[in-house]
């Protein structure tokens, strides 16, 4: 049978289930990654596990969200990361190493590989042929624990590129141009697989523009062929042995295509406050612009950075403009320092920041109140920015180097410059210094665990019947920046459940937990598409601290409702959507569990409004179904771990 | 009559007074500089007074503390001080162009001339023969106003250089020695003259990380000669008309000579918690070290930052260590990076910081819980750093790469390097675009102010007789980070005093601010040398806000003295200071104020304990009298300018 790419990579790691859209199956996980923010909680769990070492081919923990460090939190998390990973086998990359994506793209991504990340963007990676998918830090502990990774065969749409880029338009302009097409709802249960005679005119760093931002469309992941292009990344990154060829048979089918002629493209910026509301850059021309960031793992490679460098040379930001620059990875700072990049950011006026995620993760750079912040990031959602009134643009390198020097929004294509073509260095510069080994196994290493490091709640079984109230009602949408902010305040927390909890909500409805702990938990009640955007299972941890048992929406994103499954919480959709409209905040509700089986509707009542409804648990199989009677995935784990080893 | 510098400075500035120790005078402010953290508070002072434009030879507005924007204050900070630069006739230095006093020098510092800084560290000037002194927001208004500076003629205290620095011993070890002689109460009342053949051996750099670091003794300020050294800096800077020859008469006297002979110092460190806690570096060296910090006010030049790249080239950090870089200029920064220093930096794993006041002022890059952090900085006070069990130590550059390579407390001796000596460059990169001059006079400007740039509160005359109850009892050494801390969570509430007010001795009583306000509020009491440190007025003004209308101490430092007194807060001493053991936390005080006068003690009631105490009020001038019984300086300014105008 003729097969796509996602379909030969997702057979060679094949552990339970049939490649059948919507059915459940198991793979093999062959790497895995964290970052900082996310990486401490999943350690717990995998210490919780009780296994001496992880069972990956490469597991990796980088330091690159929580870098602030306005208290001794954040540092402390640094410390137990990196003696954590000496002990149990896994990879360290030190703080100043770089954005994990960046890093892991640039040094550890295998084509034909899987590769598990507890942060959203992991499909970044997918730029170099691998598939790579975001989850909640307890599936990366399973995984690390040689455990498969349960999800429903997706549905792969193919996108077939065709044309060639034209000057000033830029890679980002392709995933703009998708988000525009499908939504930040469009991608769920979906992988999204590049094709046709455009992808070989990308490099690998503008494929992981595309697959990086294919996050924003809810899919499980986005990925491109691994060919001669791929083949001459990894070589200049002397990773040559790396590589194998990964493409879609001639005949190979897609269950829907999408096509995107380049030629025709031209700079697009997603508005405020959402990665789908793109329009055209000249239809918002003219717009003044308060703060200009480059960087984040979207857009932050050599080849951006140098571009955008080309067009700061000489000139310098208007007045009224503040640009911050993070670059990528330690590997990018250093080439663009040698090749003189650098040089023209900091005579342009840029302030160079760290080469974390920084602003991107509300880690500082917030913008004035009211200001307008062009921004080449990957997600815009309302108050991210550490600005709740703050109206935040997405876009290319090149277009926030055309708002940086003109001071108003401008496409970079009437900043009248001749093009710039800055080709993939044919040798990058590769240190890994950076990048501490583990310790040999067996040998002596003290876990260092600071006094925010706090230890996990043991899930509970669940009870017979539920409930409560409607704590909170909210529309479509919802982010898990609406459910668990992140921001400087709140990240130093990620460790410490207790203190963390307390800003659930926080950007919605402050109140939600004292009334949540108050009413002794209860209901929450949302739209289509609920939980999309960063993969944190604290917005599942977080509510199930403070007593949530169920969630009813209309839809749900994919990585939290695994999320809320891995923490006994019950995720339920409305069998009729337009159910929605009859149930009110503050309703009572009730629930009976013991009919609880796969694809079993269940009748909820609403006490107060005198009416009752169907609802199905979105529970994908027989696993998700335990998980939830026992109250989470930990215990199940262990359960799991005793019978393969 | 024979002169030296400090005298001959202050006589062509004199406008009343005799250049008597000890007796008030009145001196010409040509310069003032502020920094974003106190820059906000002075100008809403300025703007007070009513005048249409600075009345100065030169005042610049520097962004530099302020600069992590977790949220919006800062940035909205930023942009109120640009628009009033602009409108008031103030040059505007961009966020990203450099930390105040570095900036200052490299390109505004003229010999003979003086400057007023809302910072502790103006005395960085002084490294280019100039009387810069720190002083509260509300002494920059004024002067900015074109009125004189009050202060009370300081001793001259003359510091003999002789011999010359031997390999990896640097200047940050002469003001190291300096404090271990002099202790942080040593320079109140003083300046500290360098003379002597040794001073021919220090660059301008050199000079300034002394005079930077003089604020540590509680001095006036710290001066250097203006001379060929001096001459060949502003030359190189581009500035050689700005040069003028202002040394010692060979005959000059000084108050008091401190002899300190270059060629016998070897690397000092001052160990937790105080800059005068000083060692040879070798007694503490193998001490395990959590992070290094190199950078700000004091040591962040061209020459240190090449001179540590040196060290660190093609080497990387030791595991164990972070290792933090903060240049002090956008010119430092881009020089160093030209030069190819920034590149070893990169190489040997340093995180890259902004160039910035950053870790310095517990902006970011707080240690680990117990972590040992030697810096390149100023100050070691208790929590400043943002960790409030890290033991924080300071020394030189050389040190830190040391200890950054090793792990371990290191004399840089003991590397077994080959000396290293970077010049002074012949010429600088000079570029100002970062710094805005301000609109033409009369030219329409908004000055856009953010929701938390707050009203001034008024003053409130002084009632006949105080009472309360003592809110606090402290020991010696209190400094302003005691009494209201700076770092990221309390720095962006500047320019909001009851939101800052609530953190007032948040290291020492986080009960005090509810306390006082519940009492209505009550006297202070502590020991010697009382408000040392920071200049930051927050620390008078938030106490005020309590309802703090008096504080007795041993002794005070200089600029909060004169902060207590602008704000209306009674300082008091102790006629006997045995009486300090007597006076309980707790005890009600009763004052009568009907005799306030200058050189008269009054009499102190303790209720609690049932006795009187001689009390002197520490008021130096009719002035300082006024002040106090019209509940501020604000009003009292605007009849003085009234008068002048």
């Amino acid at each position: 049978m003729a097969m796509n790419v996602t379909q030969k990579i997702l057979a060679a790691h094949l552990v339970s289930g049939t490649l059948e859209a919507g059915s459940p199956i198991a793979i093999r996980i062959d790497q895995t990654l964290t970052q900082d923010a996310t990486g401490t909680m999943a350690y717990l769990q995998f210490e919780a596990l009780g296994l001496p070492r992880v069972r990956t081919e490469l597991s990796v923990s980088y330091v690159d969200h929580n870098m602030l460090q306005s208290g001794f939190e954040n540092a402390d998390d640094h410390r137990f990361l990196q003696s954590f990973a000496a002990k149990y086998g896994v990879h360290f990359s030190r703080p100043g190493n770089g954005i994990c994506h960046q890093v892991h793209l640039e040094r550890f991504s295998r084509p034909g590989g899987t590769l598990l990340g507890s942060d959203s963007h992991t499909p970044t990676s997918g730029g170099a042929g691998m598939l790579a998918i975001g989850a909640g830090g307890l599936d990366i502990a399973l995984a690390m624990g040689g455990l498969p990774f349960n999800l429903n065969m997706p549905q792969v749409v193919g996108v077939k590129l065709t044309g060639r880029l034209q000057p000033f338009v830029s890679a980002k302009d392709i995933i703009l141009e998708v988000l525009r097409h499908k939504t930040v709802k469009g991608g769920v249960g979906k992988v999204f697989e590049y094709f046709g005679p455009g992808v070989a005119h990308l490099s690998v760093p503008e494929r992981a523009t595309i697959t990086n931002m294919g996050a924003e469309l809810g899919a499980t992941t986005s990925v491109f062929p691994s060919d001669a292009v791929t083949r001459r990344y990894l070589a200049a990154q002397g990773r040559d042995a790396f590589w194998s060829e990964w493409v879609a048979d001639a005949d190979a089918d897609y269950d829907e295509v999408l096509e995107i002629d380049l030629d025709q493209l031209e700079p697009l910026i997603a508005c405020p406050h959402s990665p789908d509301n793109v329009r055209k850059v000249r239809e918002v021309a003219g717009t003044p612009v308060a703060q200009v960031a480059i960087g984040s793992c979207t857009n932050s490679s050599y080849t951006d950075l140098m571009t955008v460098a080309s067009m700061l040379k000489g000139k310098v930001v208007a007045d009224g403009v503040s640009l911050g620059v993070s670059p990528g990875s330690r590997q990018v700072m250093e080439m663009v320092t040698r090749d003189g990049g650098l040089l023209d950011f900091i005579g342009a006026g840029s302030r160079i920041l760290e080469s974390a995620c920084g602003p991107c993760i509300g880690m500082g750079f917030a913008p004035p109140t009211e200001g307008v912040s062009v921004r080449s990031f990957n997600r815009n959602f309302y108050g991210r920015s550490g600005t709740k009134n703050a109206a935040v643009y997405l876009a290319s390198p090149e277009t926030c180097a055309a708002c940086a020097l003109t001071g108003v929004i401008t496409d970079p294509r009437d900043l009248g410059l001749a093009p710039i073509h800055v080709p993939v260095p044919e040798r990058f510069l590769v240190d890994d210094r950076m990048v501490l080994a583990p310790a040999a196994e067996g040998s002596p290493v003290d876990i260092i665990r600071g006094p925010n490091i706090a230890k996990l709640p043991t899930g509970q079984a669940a009870p017979a019947s539920l409930q409560g109230e409607v704590l909170i009602r909210l529309e479509d949408d919802i982010t898990t920046d609406h459910i668990m902010p992140a921001g400087a305040k709140v990240l130093p927390l990620r460790s410490n459940l207790p203190a963390i909890s307390e800003f659930v909500f926080h950007m919605v409805d402050e109140t939600f937990p004292a009334r949540a702990k108050a009413a002794g938990g209860g209901f929450i009640v949302a739209g289509h598409n609920y939980g999309q955007g960063s993969s944190r299972e604290h917005a599942a941890l977080a509510p199930r601290y403070l007593g949530v048992r169920a969630v009813l929406v209309k839809s749900f994103a994919r990585i939290h409702l695994a999320n809320l499954v891995n923490f006994g919480i019950l995720p339920l959709t409305f069998v009729d959507a337009a159910d929605y409209a009859k149930v009110q905040a503050g309703d009572r509700l009730s629930l009976e569990l013991g009919g609880l089986a796969l694809n079993k509707a269940l009748t909820l009542r609403d006490e107060t409004g005198g009416f009752e409804i169907s609802v199905m648990p979105q529970l994908a199989s027989a696993r998700d179904l335990e998980l939830i009677l026992k109250g989470g995935a930990l215990s199940w784990a262990r359960e799991q771990l005793e019978k393969v080893s």
